[in-house]
């Protein structure tokens, strides 16, 4: 798209839409919204030279598109950044009705599912629409840090055989008369690229969850941002990885939209700075404790659960001055068996940012025997056959992570649910539209 | 990983596969792989100091992973590029099984389904290998080209409520005990991001198609790299984005992969020269007759067909000296509704390349009335309703196209299926691994 203020007293043609069309006694207004930007376009309904003009707004319905040529022109009356539009043919392109089923300005006029079930006009108010302007620049931020340090990009499939790794429940498919299920992580397929050889790979896809949960933090469908990489040396090599990865995202972020996020969010991008601090669970649990008089329950001593992830996001902040804090030391009880142990404690961490968990990484177990004991202990068989089987050819140590990016777009952003973060919510009650 | 070249004289830490270990009377050789690229190490038996690296090496099997430091050597006598490494020390990071499922060098040694059942081996394979290596720089030149002219990128859902648009079945999801489906494209919620108000958007996701058939060139699931742009004239700019963007993927590959290509798949990179040629499907019957005396079945008449495919290619390559080839006019009985349609001709193409389809694009119809006439016609109704309302309040001129990364890959490489191409294939009687 063109920018209006590189191009006063030039002749243009822009495209948009026709947010607002008012019809006065000598002048028509329109103001042209173009990708979130807006511009006014006045037409002197006076001049000879308009009167085709002068009809056809005359007809024209508010968020109709129209492309219009004219030219750019300074005029300090005009509230909208100083400049107008001065129209010298205007084309309609699309007629929109009349009447809106929401309306584009005002989101607390509509509760949240008639606006997920109009989510093509939800999204053109500039707090959604901008949305995916910053999501784009993150994952590309992020993306082009992998590549400057030569990871392969793989592309796993979704529809697996066997039931996989997590705890949480999944979906099934009728494949071709057998069942088959939707994967929940590349978690096993990024490992098997390790033993094919690969030093380092990553993945952005769709990752499926059957938990029948609403909460404003999971979705039976999101976009995971996956990567894994050999020949480490600990979990900290891991942690580093991450570090540097969510400082180029942030960096990028800030540079391109940090004004913006800043007017239309009231966030101020924070680029981190490195290290992340890190803590031992158990210390964690001490501090807590000690500070908001909180104590874990029972039940999930071992792990965090969402209100522990708060509070280690509020003594991060008083102690550190810092939004990311990684937590290790988990039970291994509460991680999943192939996560390497030593001394029996997982060799892993969650690092958590503005309140939430946003990523579970790990060194993995790459020792066949080993991971087959750690395998029988969670009651785990001929399922993952063809995971272990990965191991017994040559596997160098590894580990990764993954991060849900719909998530880590939330948390930028401050948005208050994923349903109000994702192009499309998917959730138990919501398949449409 | 580093360059064996750049550091000769220097002492380095070298991670890999110990492809191929030889225990000789005097001396000790290792091939060692590390991520595709090999060299020697050599240890002198004899030498007091090798004692504990020649005990490990005695015990080493060929694909066990370990981890060397020692000096980069020049040595004229050993073929692998002049140079060996001389070690200090050897760390075994994981010990393979003596025998191999199948032979990493030999693909004809095993068939097809024995090599995929064994992937992660399979992958060991030069030429297998190197496969991920360059669609990795294929797609991120194509990410490239887009992030630079403002594409936005957008993850749509793949869980959907209603069968979409295709005329290929679709897969069935139990969705908490309704059913669901799986995304065949993501064609109706690019459009809905333009009816957002997006000018430009694009997605690299995976794309699930229930065809009972076994072809080269078909995979039940497989990873497409999608875009719709807005304010277009003519399906003429899509056809014109196109050629951009697979001549930014062509350039990067031909730069970074050029040479390797040649030697491993002994195909020559063409970076194309536009315009591409452009040819009418009626046209284009007549060229195939006159030439090669092919005649178009009756119901392939309005359409194309693998074998027209082909000889297109040849006729593309004989008179235009070109490897692709935009072909136009097909039969609105042969294309999807939404396909704009002038003087009854659909404004849309295909794009054939090396004698296979790898595009069909097409400027859509945005005007709600024309859409729905158009959507009757084909006997579409209340399943595409969310869809057809996309229309109803204001949507720009738009078009767009779709490139299956998998197929683009293996016609790049000169493969001979896609279950050569893909990192793991899936058909119809394929779930596994």
């Amino acid at each position: 798209m063109i920018n209006f203020k590189e191009n006063i007293g030039k002749k243009v043609t822009i495209s948009g839409f026709a947010e607002k069309v008012r019809n006065l006694q000598w002048v028509q207004f329109i103001v042209l919204r173009c990708e979130g930007k807006r511009i006014q376009i006045t037409i002197e309904k006076s001049e000879e030279k308009n009167k085709d003009m002068v009809e056809i707004v005359n007809n024209l319905t508010n968020e109709s598109t129209i492309c219009v040529t004219g030219v750019i022109n300074e005029n300090e009356k005009v509230k909208m950044g100083g400049m107008e539009l001065i129209p010298e043919e205007i084309k309609v392109t699309s007629t929109s009705y009349p009447e809106l089923p929401i309306s584009i300005t005002d989101k607390n006029a509509a509760n949240i599912d008639t606006r997920m079930d109009n989510r093509f006009i939800d999204l053109r108010n500039d707090v959604n629409f901008n949305i995916f302007k910053v999501q784009t620049e993150f994952v590309r931020a992020m993306r082009q840090y992998l590549y400057d340090n030569d990871f392969t990009e793989i592309h796993t499939p979704k529809l697996i055989g066997a039931a996989s790794e997590s705890g949480s429940e999944v979906f099934e498919v009728n494949y071709f008369g057998n069942k088959a299920y939707l994967a929940q992580s590349p978690q096993f397929y990024k490992q098997m690229a390790i033993a094919a050889g690969y030093e380092k790979v990553f993945e952005v896809a769709p990752a499926f969850r059957a938990e029948n949960s609403n909460t404003n933090r999971h979705a039976t469908e999101f976009t995971s941002f996956d990567l894994e990489f050999a020949n480490i040396n600990s979990y900290e090599d891991v942690m580093e990885v991450e570090e540097d990865l969510l400082v180029a995202g942030l960096t990028a972020v800030k540079e391109k939209y940090g004004d913006l996020i800043k007017e239309l969010y009231g966030v101020d991008v924070v680029v981190p700075t490195k290290p992340f601090p890190r803590i031992k669970l158990q210390d964690l649990y001490k501090e807590l404790n000690e500070r908001y008089g909180y104590e874990i329950p029972d039940h999930d001593i071992g792990d965090m659960n969402a209100e522990t992830e708060k509070l280690t996001s509020k003594y991060a902040m008083e102690v550190y001055g810092h939004e990311f804090i990684f937590v290790t030391g988990f039970s291994k009880a509460k991680r999943p068996f192939y996560h390497m142990r030593k001394d029996d404690v997982p060799q892993g961490y969650d690092l958590i940012w503005k309140g939430t968990e946003i990523t579970t990484g790990a060194q993995r177990e790459h020792r066949y025997d080993v991971l087959e004991a750690q395998a029988k202990e969670k009651g785990l068989g001929e399922d993952i056959k063809f995971y272990k089987d990965f191991f017994k050819y040559g596997c160098p140590p590894h580990g990764g992570f993954g991060l849900g990016i719909d998530r880590l777009t939330m948390l930028l952003l401050g948005l208050p649910s994923l349903k109000e973060t994702m192009f499309i919510f998917r959730g138990p009650n919501r398949i449409n539209p």
